[in-house]
């Protein structure tokens, strides 16, 4: 922060840096025997506590030290959601290196360009993805090392994989007499590529300062609202931005932690929010629909389970009313990305709010909401001018904040700023007290007769039709308009609809020219690495699709 | 933070500076029309919001500006909790000027002793105080204008006070242009004396990082836990330790604030508690024993206050009962100090609490709680050595964090700190799981045959009986011991009790040899500016007491 002006007069306060360290440190001393059990690979559920994270972290960052990681290096995960994934977190970034999380949903090309852009020193990964490492291995050129995160008694008698160790081997091997150093606040902490949907994958490097500030607003009561009467179950992932900084902001209050593995099937979850007595959780809308349909089809309900964030996707409203008014569940509609840490808004409704109707709080509910404090947004036209903030208006949302890029890593893609602002590539309404609703994404909407049609909205109209598994809207080529929206559905096991009926279920919902001027059935829609569906891909398929002659 | 190790990869994240203009841009552009209301000193009440009182801040911080106030120079103010009083904290901290709040409560000589110390240039006041700045406005030599927070018609037709301005007439000359500087985060914001029993007064010089800081982790859910669904009263004086960080920390929620002005008695609080709905607030005990006392000889209730934060002194577990169990009001009980930005913990409880006996919830609920992350804490013995956290030992309470000093303005004082930690001057007790407990004051603290004898303790149990209003305890000088207890107490109007009654009361609940050697009833005790009771005033009253012979 130096280049800024400094006053005549400095404050006189303890010159602390804000470091991921700081957060384990404090869970230790304050919430040591708060539990965090996670359900393993192998199958079984394991308990332990943040006074064992805290001295198998530092057990970890010793061993690290041992085999040359330095403060800076890249260390890198392909892991689920546990506890040795966590010790991770705090072990790498804690010490000064930089904890790169790999998604193992990307194939092993992919991985193999990213841990070598990355130049990481050492993989350390879960059992599942012996196989996944074995396949991408020998094009790594940096990789120094891989540990596997297990048991002794779990170690494969053989591998292609070059110096293999087991995790469990080589942290008992150390003492947990580490002390954490003490460095400037804005090093680099941990790594996080895009899913790169166009182009070569982006790294945000998020530093130690961004994820301390990121931590404290997004814990706050009107965004996660994270508190230690909390038992938190992240279902998103940790290998990917970080699972939304729950790693983070879980243990600075001493919630309980519930960690699901791979695991992720309706049942399993609902078994472990059950089990474990779950009371907040977050995860994308996928998720949600596969752990609706389980707990619908057996007829079953929560015991604790009372609010969850839903992010990474527009949440259809459909479902979010299915998880308020049958299973009482809140839902905190939630947007960010990995360029973000990843949380920009979330949506609650304040004071003045309580005298409105139930349908005018849930029109509210399913925007995205404000910003967090410490994040800024716009929305602005293709010429970079500011546009009204009316709640009609669409224009491409800009942000930034603390916890905002503000250029990739090895500044891949150049200069990404706009005049300090940071293009989010949505596009987006924003009303008059700040409310912000994602309406696409800018490579998403449909120009039709020089306007813009949202496709989330046409999707969203669908979705809430009985019979509609899933909706994913394209604009497909048009002679005199352009593009023409093309609805394409999946529908629900043993529900049908035709063509006709989804046409007239829009009647009255949607301006007469956004019609979708075709629906095609389809028996799935491709998802990406981060759960999302895949519209370049559909587009990619429906690319010489020809839409009937109106 | 420059002088720590940078890492050899830094993170790549927006450089934007942690500055306490922010808050109010965030609340204007968010929650623009969202109320602020004020209980004037004229009387009536005056309602506000956020957008209003951003563009008067800009306003009074270009005035300030046409008046030769520069960054770094110290502005001080002499104000009750109100609209005004928040636009000068905004206008001059975001400037870069150093906003000095006075407490009124102080002496004319006091208040000279200060604002010279400090350097003032200008004063800001409400017309409460006009009496008061006369008395020591010639004593001032650094005060280049006074600034009468009032309407125009409301000035004074002659007055000795030189260079008075009305705040009404100078912000009207002014335009709401002004943009807020960027500047170093470090750079000082606020300034705070302490009260200042011992010694010269001392001041507190928070930064905008600090002050930022102290907003997010305060505002987060186990500690004030401050939200937009919130309307809030902070009867805590702005003009002490920023109100517990109320006004920075409820803008940034959106929260409704309620501001009470001068009127502080039981029943304009009740008044205005019921028709602004306010459902938190937050003040030092003697403020709740008022309200309480109005409230139950007027056998009334509350219709939507819920939760209160108590610090400044311990609350008596009888005071905290009685919020709780008659009227249904949760009580956080907090501690900090002005040294401290104020807030260091806060007592919540957390998940694995649910199963206690709902007296075991009590007793922890009677701690002063857990350090709200960020801040850290130990006990030590008078060479420096760490105590055990048994919930039984009683140490010097030492602290550190980004929000705490690491010196006093000018210096004064010297160094302060011990191996870079803050003493406290409190003497406490911290639990196996980090709940710390105040027992005393070091210098409160009685020394009975070597052994410590904690006069808070001896204090509530006094407060819990019926017929007590007030209690305090403090050493009476002892040939044999060296300190034995003495109590002093005040009755409650119409009830009575004797010597013999209140020390049998005391059986059972205490060692023996703790047990007051004497009880003194009085009509009432000392309360200092900050609304603590002044021990230092009752040692003195007392110094020359014989304790009756065992």
């Amino acid at each position: 922060m130096s280049h800024y002006t400094k006053s005549p007069l400095m404050g006189q306060m303890m010159n602390q840096p804000l470091l991921i360290s700081s957060i384990i440190e404090h869970a230790d001393r304050y919430f040591g025997d708060n539990e965090i059990v996670s359900r393993r690979v192998e199958g079984d559920l394991h308990r332990t506590n943040y006074r064992e994270c805290h001295a198998r972290s530092r057990q970890l960052a010793n061993a690290l030290q041992s085999l040359g990681v330095k403060m800076g290096d890249r260390v890198a995960t392909l892991a689920w959601n546990g506890y040795r994934h966590l010790e991770a977190y705090y072990a790498v970034s804690g010490s000064g290196a930089v904890l790169h999380t790999i998604n193992p949903r990307l194939t092993p090309e992919h991985i193999a360009y990213i841990a070598n852009h990355a130049e990481d020193q050492y993989l350390l990964f879960d059992l599942t993805f012996l196989p996944l490492v074995e396949a991408f291995a020998a094009h790594c050129n940096t990789i120094r090392g891989y540990i596997l995160m297990c048991d002794p008694d779990r170690m494969p008698a053989s591998s292609k994989i070059p110096h293999l160790m087991c995790y469990e081997t080589l942290i008992a091997q150390h003492q947990a007499d580490y002390c954490w150093p003490l460095f400037d606040e804005n090093s680099a902490a941990t790594l996080c590529y895009t899913s790169g949907t166009t182009g070569n994958p982006k790294g945000a490097l998020y530093s130690h300062r961004s994820t301390v500030l990121h931590s404290y607003a997004s814990a706050m009561p009107d965004a996660l609202c994270v508190s230690g009467r909390d038992t938190v179950l992240p279902v998103v992932p940790m290998f990917h931005v970080n699972a939304w900084g729950l790693p983070y902001s879980v243990p600075l209050t001493g919630a309980k932690m519930v960690f699901p593995g791979p695991a992720l099937d309706g049942k399993s979850l609902y078994e472990l929010f059950e089990s474990e007595q779950v009371t907040f959780s977050a995860g994308v809308p996928t998720v949600w629909l596969g752990l609706l349909t389980y707990v619908g089809q057996n007829k079953l309900t929560f015991s604790s389970f009372k609010r969850t964030v839903i992010g990474g996707s527009a949440c259809p409203p459909s479902m979010m009313q299915t998880l308020r008014h049958q299973y009482g569940i809140d839902v905190v509609h939630a947007w960010g990305m990995t360029e973000m840490s990843p949380l920009g808004t979330a949506c609650t409704l304040q004071s003045k709010h309580g005298a409105l109707s139930e349908q005018d709080q849930q029109a509210i509910l399913e925007t995205q909401g404000h910003v967090i404090y410490g994040v800024d947004m716009k929305i602005v036209d293709d010429a970079g001018k500011a546009l009204p903030w009316d709640g009609k208006t669409y224009g491409n949302l800009l942000v930034k904040g603390p916890w905002v890029i503000s250029s990739y890593f090895k500044n891949e893609g150049g200069e990404v700023l706009q005049d300090g602002w940071f293009p989010t590539g949505d596009v987006a309404t924003i009303s008059a007290d700040g409310y912000m609703r994602i309406t696409d994404r800018s490579k998403d909407v449909i120009k039709s007769g020089g306007e813009w049609i949202g496709t989330i909205d046409l999707e969203n109209i669908a979705m809430a039709h009985p019979a509609v598994l899933q909706a994913a809207c394209i604009g497909i080529a048009h002679p005199k308009w352009d593009e023409r929206p093309l609805l394409i559905v999946v529908k629900k096991p043993g529900m049908d609809v035709s063509k006709a009926e989804l046409l007239e279920f829009y009647q009255g919902k949607i301006a007469k020219w956004w019609m979708p001027d075709d629906v095609v059935f389809a028996d799935a829609l491709p998802i990406g690495a981060t759960g999302k569906i895949l519209k370049n891909k559909i587009r990619e398929q429906f690319k010489d699709y020809t839409l009937p002659s109106a």
